[in-house]
C-alpha cells in the first residue's frame, strides 16, 4: 500500500517522504519526492544517492528545491537498497543494506531482495505517475558516486526512459575499482562478462545507448579523495571519445566528495536537465 | 585550543566545523561558520538554531550559502548549548542539552555550564574575529524557534553589537508559553521578574534595543504546529507596536516548522541583512 509519512510546504511546492511495497526487491521502499506548485504535467529528474544514504540525504542536504520550483521540475530520491530485518546485510559500509549498486542480484545472500535496478526502472516509475503529476515522457536522472553510476548506467540501457543524464563524482568503472569489484562480485557473481551491463565505461563500448544523449554533464571535485581510487572519470571520457558520445566534465578545483560540493553545483544540473526535458 | 574539526569548499568559500574552549560555559563548543571567497572582512551572521539541534542542522538543511556567496556574508552557526559527560542534563527534549535557551543559568543544576548568553555574545565573538575574517562593526543574528528567541533578546541587548535582527518561528514570550516557563523557571528560578530580561516581549515593553533597529524581519509558518501553544507571533507584533518598534511579521500560509520552512525564505532574510550590513 502506497503511503505518504511526511509533507512539507516548500519553495511553493510539495516534499513529500513515502513508502510503498516493490515487487523488484520484495520490501517497503521509501522515496521523497518534490513536486512544484500547479497541476503539472512536470518534467520529473530521479536522484540517485550514494553508498550509506537513504533517500534522505539528497532531500535534506542537497540545495535543490528551490531552482526545481523555478524550472517546474519534479524530483525525485529513492533509497539506495532494500532494507529490514528479513534483508540480507554485511557489516562493511560498501555493501548490502545502503550499498545496491542498481544492479538486480543473481547471487545469495542478495538475490531475493537486491533488486534496484528492477526497482528505479519500474516499480518506481509505476508508483510515480500514478500518485503524482510527473510526464512520464520527460525524464531525466542523476546521481552522486555510487548513484552516479546508477545514473549512467541506467540512462544509457533506457533511453526509452531517460532523456538527459548527469551526475557527481560517479563510479564510472566499476569493473576496474574496488568499490565496483567487490559490489558486482557479490552481487552478479564472478564471472565478468557479467558485470559489463552494470559499468558505464563497458556500456559505451559495447554501444549501448548510442546515439540517446546529446551531452552527459559530470562534476567532480579535484579534493574528492575517492577521485584516483574508486572514480577516475577519464576512463569515462576516454570511453565516451571512443564511442563518439559527448561528455563535458568538468574538474572543480577544491572541491571535494560531499553534500558542499553537491549543492554548489546542483542548480547547474538542475538546468542543463530542464533543458532537454 | 581552538580546533578545526572539518573544511569543505563550498560555492567558492569555505565551510569549517570548528571547536574551541568556552570559558562561560565550561566546556569545548562547536559552531559552523561559512566564509565567502575573498579577503573580506565580511559582514556576519550568527544564526542561532532550536530545541534539539547542534551546529549541524542549519548547517546542512538552510540552503543558505549560495546567496551568502553572492551576497559576501560570513555565516556563524553555533551549537544550541554545553555538552559533554560533566554537564547537566535532562531526559526532556526541552531542557538541558540541546535546550540552552540563549540565558545564563543561575539555578542547580544548570549554573555552572548553561551560559549561552555569555558564550555567544562574548566567547564566540572573540574566537571568531580572531581566527575568521568577519567584520566585527557589521554583525547582524538570526535563528528558528528557540534560536528565534535567542535573535530577538540578543539583538535587543546588544545593539552596539547586532545591526540586524530576524527570526523564523521564533519564542517571543517565553514568561508565557510553555518551552519557555519551563526553561526559564530551571534556569533562572522561579522568580520572574527575574526572566524578563530573556523575554523579547518583555524587552520591548521595558525599552531595551528602543531606536536600534529600523525593523526586524520574522516570517512564520501557517501550518506550525507549536504556532498556538509555544509561538503566538502577534504577542511580539503588540509589544512592538505600543514600544514603537517596526516589525515586519510574515504568516507564510500552509508551511510547517521544519527546515523546508527556513530554506524556502532564508534568501529574504539574508538580503534583509545584507541591506543593513
Amino acid at each position: 500500500m502506497f503511503e505518504t509519512l511526511e509533507t512539507h510546504m516548500c519553495f511553493g511546492g510539495s516534499l513529500k517522504i513515502c513508502r510503498h511495497p516493490s515487487a523488484a526487491t520484495g520490501t517497503g521502499m521509501r522515496f521523497s519526492v518534490f513536486t512544484p506548485a500547479g497541476p503539472g504535467p512536470f518534467p520529473v529528474l530521479t536522484f540517485l544517492s550514494g553508498l550509506t544514504c537513504t533517500e534522505e540525504n539528497f532531500t535534506v542536504k542537497a540545495g535543490a528545491y528551490k531552482k526545481a520550483a523555478e524550472l517546474g521540475l519534479m524530483i525525485v530520491a529513492p533509497d539506495t537498497s532494500p532494507r529490514g530485518d528479513g534483508v540480507a546485510n554485511d557489516a562493511a559500509y560498501d555493501l548490502g543494506q545502503g550499498a545496491g549498486f542498481y544492479v538486480d542480484a543473481t547471487e545469495a545472500p542478495w538475490a531475493p531482495h537486491f533488486n534496484m535496478y528492477s526497482y528505479i526502472t519500474r516499480d518506481l516509475q509505476d508508483i510515480l505517475f500514478a500518485q503524482f503529476p510527473g510526464d512520464r515522457k520527460r525524464q531525466g536522472i542523476s546521481g552522486h558516486s555510487m548513484g552516479g553510476h546508477g545514473a549512467l548506467t541506467l540512462a544509457l540501457r533506457n533511453p526509452d526512459l531517460y532523456r538527459s543524464v548527469s551526475a557527481f563524482a560517479p563510479i564510472v568503472s566499476p569493473s576496474t575499482v574496488p568499490w565496483g569489484e567487490k559490489a558486482l562480485a557479490a552481487y552478479l557473481g564472478p564471472d565478468q562478462s557479467r558485470w559489463r551491463a552494470h559499468d558505464a565505461c563497458c556500456l559505451l563500448a559495447d554501444g549501448v545507448g548510442r546515439g540517446a544523449f546529446d551531452d552527459i554533464l559530470i562534476d567532480q571535485g579535484s579534493a574528492d579523495n575517492f577521485l584516483e581510487p574508486q572514480l577516475q572519470p577519464h576512463l569515462f571520457t576516454q570511453a565516451a571519445a571512443e564511442a563518439g558520445q559527448k561528455v563535458t566534465l568538468r574538474l572543480q578545483e577544491g572541491y571535494d566528495h560531499s553534500y558542499y560540493f553537491i549543492s554548489t553545483f546542483m542548480d547547474d544540473h538542475l538546468e542543463f536537465h530542464a533543458q532537454r526535458l
